[in-house]
């Protein structure tokens, strides 16, 4: 989604009005609804600044990523909820109904995997939460891709990006197939909206074939999104930007393939080089 | 901060063994401390994934941007809490002690700050809101500058920054005067970070003269950088990469000075372009 802005540009010391495509940038409210004790009881989990489009993917895509769901048929609705509000005439609320509520942790609800997870990683006994939470340890079947492969991911994520071309401001995630055809592509001015709403869309219609698919993103590969394509049991992450440390600690710890700075003739290879093949 | 990472290289279809440097990524938990009717609370306000170095400043920055202290004086203290972890050895946990305890709004403690104000941008009473945080709005003597000044900011925020000519993977905000010398420039791998790092060392340095200066960003230009920009008082907001919709219905409903996409020789004015000189 996007809008038009009246923009003054300038080039070259002459100026010129025109008007610009933006990014649209609207907050989400996500609210997890299930029922404990024979209540029903709403809570609301996280506020995202995110591109109005795939919200319901959004949303089923963030509670699977952490962890507070397992099965689609754990989900019975997703719904917008409150008025239509700003100058998109937008609601910028959605609510999930669980019907796993008795078992849910509720410690795991207000975004705090990445607490819990994250300063696993760094220290202590912390490693094993996020081994429990992935349960099944990644699989071993990593698929093996060409690198002549990885050198036409940039291309195809960006001609496969509808919105990029228009405002130049919008990240995006995709889940290729390991011949490289692009199986699904989702874009959101926030990178993990990106891939939360991929995975989301793909735990939703089991596309999933985790032994033949990897997951492309368009900037720099965080923590974060190691942390979600493991939780989605893929095993093989590129992207066009530069990993963090704690990225490529937390590949290591799974032996997932972790590929960055992919460009049109170059890439680095952080974790797996021996599943990339000549 | 940075480390050394083994990492294999592919480069027109040869590959080479190589130390890459890679940007350090480690979570940090922020916690508050202050008196509530004689009793000391601790409570955790965020877990923010960072780069290590200036934790302090940016945790003060975070306070201040989120409008929970005003002046320096309200800090008692700033320490670092809990066992050094990982593998870089660090405390991952900062506490900032405040005297203001009394006064301290809890609703806004918890990183909500953005769930009220954002959604207050779009929609009824909630920009309201964020007047009222603001208090004083921004000054009307947002500095003029020349064009000419502009498209040289990449280039010393680029020259300036410590860490990404070595990793590739940091971001970078900055304060400069409106001559164009920049006064102060901090590197996170999330940039939000990097601009609350400048805006807690100004604050703590009482370095802020700000009908004199303006903030540059190494990155796209979102709602929540404005938001902080303009919670410092700062009317000049500019950015190499493209702005969201609701960064730019920000920087107007305040008239502050919003420049994206700046190059050396181009960029865009989303707002105040009349203080843009020949």
């Amino acid at each position: 989604m996007n809008s038009k802005y009246k923009t003054v540009k300038y080039k070259k010391n002459k100026s010129s009005n025109v008007e610009d495509l933006v990014s649209i940038e609207e907050p989400l409210e996500m609210v997890v609804r299930y029922k404990k004790e024979n209540e029903w009881v709403d809570n609301s989990i996280s506020i995202t600044m995110r591109t109005p489009k795939n919200d319901g993917d959004l949303i089923v895509g963030l509670l699977f990523c952490e962890g507070i769901i397992q099965k689609v048929s754990e989900i019975e609705k997703v719904e917008f909820l409150g008025e239509k509000v700003g100058k998109f005439d937008l609601q910028n609320k959605i609510r999930a109904t669980l019907n796993n509520g008795e078992n849910l942790d509720i410690k795991h609800l207000r975004r705090n995997f990445l607490t819990n997870s994250s300063c696993g990683v760094c220290g202590k006994t912390s490693m094993d939460s996020l081994e429990i939470i992935c349960k099944t340890k990644i699989n071993k079947d990593v698929p093996k891709i060409k690198n002549s492969l990885i050198t036409k991911i940039p291309d195809l994520l960006r001609q496969s990006q509808s919105e990029f071309s228009k405002t130049g401001g919008i990240h995006a995630s995709a889940l290729f197939n390991k011949e490289g055809n692009p199986l699904v592509i989702k874009e959101d001015v926030g990178r993990h909206n990106a891939l939360d709403k991929v995975i989301g869309h793909c735990f939703k219609n089991s596309l999933f074939d985790t032994k033949n698919q990897f997951i492309a993103c368009s900037g720099r590969l965080s923590f974060e999104l190691v942390q979600k394509t493991l939780m989605a049991n893929i095993g093989l992450l590129m992207g066009v930007g530069a990993p963090t440390s704690l990225a490529i600690d937390l590949a290591k710890r799974f032996d997932m393939t972790l590929i960055g700075f992919v460009k049109s003739d170059s890439f680095n290879i952080y974790c797996g080089e021996d599943r990339i093949l000549e």
